[in-house]
């Protein structure tokens, strides 16, 4: 009170006939009656949460149904009956906690997931299910009687690095994978999705997808560089790309680095290359629609006197419009075939990964920035370049995401970074849409 | 002596009048009355020490001072002194055997390497050891009374696999690198060169160098498909191309491949792509003087969604022109130093191998010609794209080298090949040639 107090007075001596200023400064009083969201807590358990699963390096990384997520989804589920919220656990197991009575209205689900990549930053899904306790806590603080319950969500294996797919939980949620399918799913350490799960405790009896949310909203950091760079506080986002992954193995002949002529050579490293080029003038001619992406390669035999034979790529091509996604491949396609026929190799396709873009909930993502401009954040809608919960979540109800800042765009990786500042911000923005939906 | 009857009657029947023919006939005949190459049992010696150092797959290895290679030089050595030469082993571990009084002659050298690459070929090196043997045997059924002494020659780790620098034996036998240095090599398993040529029991008395050859002659498969592709049986290497190996270790950021604006992107992977793109428009544009090739590539992190932090990779850069190669180096460097800039990484070149270019004897060239041209075979002047014992002895007397063709360029492979005829071709363009020399 008396920091909105002190502010009143400089707006008042400065401002005083700004009528921006007077909404702000209304919105503003009109907040400081009622309960915030606990700055210092939310941290506080953030920094707790990446603490599990860390190894004896200071490394975080807890796969999914490991021993490192058990540790981690058991300290949230106590933080959840902790603030009184119904626990149930989906046969995926898939977290919710649940606040206020069904009555048979669908709930408000607001969510993201908690389980990691190796050697993690710990802002990727924790801020998400971590802020949706801290607005459930807020709203009981302010004694809100809510018209349909908010269920906090924590979905199983976002990240899809120890079993396939990635946003499993949420996929089978959404009715996009079957449950029979997700549960046999073989990890890359052998294991069956469905044994370690029970190993772990967290194979539960409901059917995943039988409540259908009113809609779901996702808070998230950016992982991405574009906030930060033009100086916005929150991103609202609109839509998902599209994302089309793909394996190239090309094929060509090992020879002798010094004795076979170029015009003889069969070179499946030159071919590899080529598509990495190609695919960056791609990405450039689109205008910054088209991102490709080159992150792995291997050569064979991988020695510095002989021609590769083999080279092995994957191509992460994302668009937020299908109809250019789908133009981009059919380019790469057309490129591959006359890149065959040019350097004399064979490149055989497989198809990893296919997403359709996502276009968001436009009464949503108004919202967001309404609530993004009341609190005086500076914001802009945006695109979400990485997959996301929310994109299965907009399968079946109204969905929407929030964005906050990542320093230098960094995530999957320990220097993954969102000032204190910004974390409230978009934990206020998802309060404010949260405490109007439930009006 | 049927067989040289029979073509006579043919010749002087279809070919009286033609002097090109009456000479060849000459030459014939001159030769028919004394002893040729053993084919059979060049052959046979050829498979017998390509079984030795078969693992159990069938795979042929005998890396450089390798029980294998023990084993293949025990062979070797009891097969010398069968033939009543004298063996000495020098300091590094080099095996000679010599044939005839020294008086104060300069020896004629012939030879090459017996061991090999992970899962070898039987020809590459051995081939050219085991004529060696063959030519003195001919040359003793002969009752050759030399005017100077035939010394076979088998160089220790020319193929430098295990023990860096490749041709090490020559290299040190030629002054080009010192004993001390060569013998505390530190192997790929950690082993010390000295402490594995003591083990295996060839670590000679002698210092290398010695014996200063009046020449030396190598005979050895091509490795390459020029000589196959244009149909000839004997290669007269006129040079060796230079060799420039360098280790480009490009840092860039990684970052998440859906997120990151592409002009925002560090992406190392695309810069070693243009690297890759850069040396193949140099071969080309050379006219085929100069052969480039990028044979290893790693990506870090290595991630299908994540813009590669950084790339290494090698470069192998070759022209029988010194000029020439270090004009390509210099344009090399150039478009580094854009492309770090271009594409905002940083790019670390390390310099691994530099070999300028060797010119071989112009003399003992024109008499493989004339020898292969005696004989019949189909015979061009070639330049050798791989390096080899010769350039090395090329250093401290007049040296060259004589190919045979090799099945679709392919070695350092078991489908490495080379036709019995062809492996005869050569073997008698080495036994006249040293006949030559002797005379």
């Amino acid at each position: 009170m008396a920091c909105y107090a002190s502010s009143f007075t400089i707006f008042t001596e400065g401002f005083a006939g700004t009528v921006e200023w007077a909404v702000a400064f209304i919105v503003m009083t009109s907040l400081s009656s009622v309960a915030e969201i606990d700055g210092p807590r939310l941290l506080e358990r953030l920094r707790a949460l990446g603490r599990v699963g860390k190894d004896a390096s200071g490394a975080l990384t807890r796969l999914a149904l490991s021993d490192a997520d058990k540790a981690g989804r058991d300290l949230l589920v106590s933080w959840l009956r902790e603030a009184g919220l119904t626990v149930t656990i989906d046969a995926i197991g898939n977290i919710f906690g649940s606040w206020g009575d069904f009555n048979d209205q669908p709930p408000v689900m607001i969510g993201s997931h908690i389980d990691t990549v190796i050697n993690a930053g710990i802002y990727d899904g924790c801020y998400g299910v971590l802020v949706a306790l801290s607005v459930i806590e807020t709203l009981q603080q302010r004694g809100t009687q809510p018209s349909r319950p908010v269920m906090l969500a924590a979905f199983t294996n976002e990240e899809g690095v120890r079993y396939q797919p990635d946003m499993m939980g949420s996929l089978v949620y959404a009715g996009g994978y079957s449950l029979e399918l997700a549960l046999s799913a073989v990890g890359t350490d052998g294991s069956i999705l469905r044994d370690e799960l029970a190993r772990i405790g967290y194979a539960g009896e409901i059917a995943p997808g039988g409540v259908r949310p009113a809609c779901y909203l996702e808070l998230h950091i950016e992982q991405g560089p574009v906030l930060e760079a033009e100086h916005y506080t929150i991103g609202a986002v609109d839509s998902l790309q599209g994302i089309s992954w793909q394996r190239l193995n090309i094929t060509g002949a090992a020879n002798h680095a010094g004795t076979t002529p170029i015009a003889m050579r069969r070179d499946a490293g030159l071919a590899a290359a080529r598509v990495i080029t190609f695919l960056r003038n791609e990405a450039t001619s689109s205008g910054g629609t088209t991102v490709a992406t080159v992150g792995t390669v291997r050569f064979e035999p991988n020695a510095i006197n002989i021609i590769p034979s083999r080279a092995v790529c994957t191509v992460d091509l994302r668009d937020p419009d299908e109809q250019r996604l789908q133009a981009a491949e059919r380019r790469l396609s057309r490129f591959l075939a006359q890149l065959a026929a040019d350097e004399n190799v064979e490149i055989e396709v497989e198809r990893l990964v296919r997403f359709e873009p996502v276009t968001f909930d436009q009464d949503l993502v108004r919202r967001i920035e309404s609530a993004a401009k009341a609190r005086g954040y500076p914001y802009r809608r945006t695109t979400s370049g990485a997959g996301h919960d929310a994109q299965m979540m907009a399968g079946i109800c109204p969905a929407a995401m929030i964005f906050v800042p990542s320093r230098e765009g960094i995530s999957h990786n320990p220097l993954e970074h969102t000032d204190e500042a910004d974390l409230m911000a978009g934990a206020n923005v998802l309060l404010d849409v949260v405490t109007g939906l439930l009006a």
